[in-house]
Parts: C-alpha cells; structure tokens; sequence
C-alpha cells in the first residue's frame, strides 16, 4: 500500500489529485490491473469528473454545500455533520483501470478528493492487484 | 479491457445495461472473480437499482433532477453543471461479483447506466480480476 | 464470496458492521488484497463513515430522508421509491484494504449497512481478491 498527502486549502474545495495518482502509478510500477484509492477520513470524498474547466469543481463543491448546509439542525457535537453527510454522498473509494503502465481516464476525466471539513492534511490509500502477478 | 457502446435517448434516463454486461461476462470468459465497470465520461454514472418496475428508474433519475436541477446559478460555462454534479453523486465505477461464470445480483437488481447529459452514445470499460489467472 | 446477515431495527437506519466484517476477514484468511463487499438489495446501500460518535450516523440518515422524503409524488406502486432513491446515492458496493490480516481503516471509520426500507433481513456479500493467490 503507498499514501499520498494532499494539502487542502479551505472548508470545501475539490482538489485535483490526478497527476499525484498517475505518478504513483509509475512509482508502483502497475503495468496492467486495477488500482484501488481509499480515504481514511470520514469527512472528505472521492469522485472522478472534470478538470479542464475549474468552474465545474466549485459548481459540484457549491451545490454540494447548498443541498447539505453547515447549518442544519444537527445532532453531532462537533458541528460538522454536514462535512460527513458529503462524504457519505461522495463515498470513499475508487477502482480505476491500469493498462500498458498507464492509469486509463476517459479525455476529460481528473481525480478528486472531495474537502468537505478543511483545510486539512489529508491522505489517499492506494493499492493495485494486478493481472499477472507472481503469485508467492 | 472490453468496452460496452451504449445509446441514450434523451437528457436524462436510466439504461438498464444489465443484459450487455452478462453477455459480456460470457465472452470474456470469467469464471471467479470481481468484474470492474467504469464509464470514462463525466457527466454520466453508474447505479445498481431495481429494474422490474421501469417507474422505479423514472423516479430516480426525476428525484435526481429535482434536487440538482438545470438551472441554478452554475459557473460552468457549458450550462450543463447539474450533469456534473449528478454524475459525482452516483459515482463513475462499479465492482461486481462473478462465480462459476455468472454475474451475480439480487433478485431485483439490475445494472444502469445514468445519462445526465444526453442524448449520447456512452461507453462503459469492463475489466476482470480473476480468482485464480495464471501469472504471466 | 461469504455473506453476512444484517437485521435493521426501522425504516431508515445505519448499521455499524465493522466487527462482523473485521471477523469476516479472519474466517476468510485473508492476509493482504482487496476485501469487497456488495449489497444484493435496492433499497439499502453501503457507507464508510464515523462510529464513534452515534449522532453521526443517525444525522446523515436524517439529512437523506429530508432531501428525499417518502412522500415525494413518486409513480413506483410499492410506494418505496425513495428507498430506491437513497440506495442510488449512497451505492451498492465497497472496496477495502487488508494487510497483514488485518481490515484497513482510518482512525474515526467504520463500515454500514445503509436501510431505507426497513425493518427487514439484509444480506452483505464478500468477496476477496488476494495478492500473492496461487493460481489454479
């Protein structure tokens, strides 16, 4: 298993974490299988969608924060229960396609981590099986 | 990796894909072992969910368009950010299981492809982990 | 695969099964992979989040049935699609980590079963993916 950090900057913010990913990828050495991500968090997200235009990041982070606001008439001691409501929505985990070394996203696809309770550090589990490998 | 076309007919619709998917369970000849879908587009999902009442995928996708409807304020400059942020919701992969070479679901689960943004054709990437494979 | 029993005490409800699948992990042998698990139900769904605190869980139960009431001039004759609804958004299927023997999780996370229909018997359906498997 290897682990990214990733650096959020504000409460809700979607972070582009693609090209830490597919160089992970490189690092790892995964030539054919699939690669699990995973978050170890209970307030932020995984999701793939667009990044070359930066609107639709912040049109998901706000619309996200509209459906589910911070203030709601919640249980939760810490206040921050829409931070795990988000999440929930989100989910957790990824499984992505790896082929010839190469991580396979369709033209204008881009990995995010959903920040839901930042700014934080966070940290994103990666882990491949893989087609062909030695069994031991 | 297999690759599965599928046409949409109108902006936003659940296609039952459950049928191609089996069929191609078949042809790629998985005996045991985890099949990974995963659509390489960013304004459409994946979604298991009942498929013997149709109204039961006319109310989701309706729910869907109540809560994240077309218009409503978006940056994006394509007007079509509620596509985004729905396919976000639903989410881009699926893991599904395969034992003595059939695809196994609950009785009333059948498999959707989620167009947020048609009509399209679509593709969904199909690719196998299996119990057993032979190292190469 | 092996399957789990889950009985969900009312309608809407989240179910920590952390302990059933953490034990599942060691009935199963299973030293370091891919552990997935995958609900054979369209009206519940799957979630990692927080257990520590049990308002969490009720406060994302409480969010999801205001954003999508039962009562929502729904066309499926069962009179559950927002069951249905619930069961799209959180989804169907999970992939966690294990090493070592051990299940994969961050500090704060646990792992539920999503009701949205209930009181009723759930079953959750495991199934691993190993590194290092023999082939056969």
């Amino acid at each position: 298993m290897e682990k990214l950090r990733v650096k959020t900057g504000s409460r809700n913010e979607m972070v582009d974490i693609t090209d830490k990913v597919s160089l992970m990828v490189k690092k790892m050495g995964i030539m054919d299988g699939i690669l699990h991500l995973f978050v170890p968090h209970t307030t932020c997200g995984l999701a793939v969608n667009e990044n070359a235009d930066p609107s639709v990041k912040a049109d998901i982070s706000g619309k996200l924060c509209g459906l589910v606001p911070e203030a709601g008439g919640y249980n939760h001691f810490e206040g921050n229960s829409d931070s795990h409501i988000k999440a929930a929505l989100t989910g957790s985990c990824l499984s992505l396609f790896v082929e010839e070394g190469v991580l396979l996203l369709g033209r204008w696809q881009g990995i995010f981590l959903c920040e839901f309770d930042g700014p934080r550090e966070r940290e994103v589990w990666l882990k491949s099986v893989r087609q062909g490998d030695k069994p031991f």
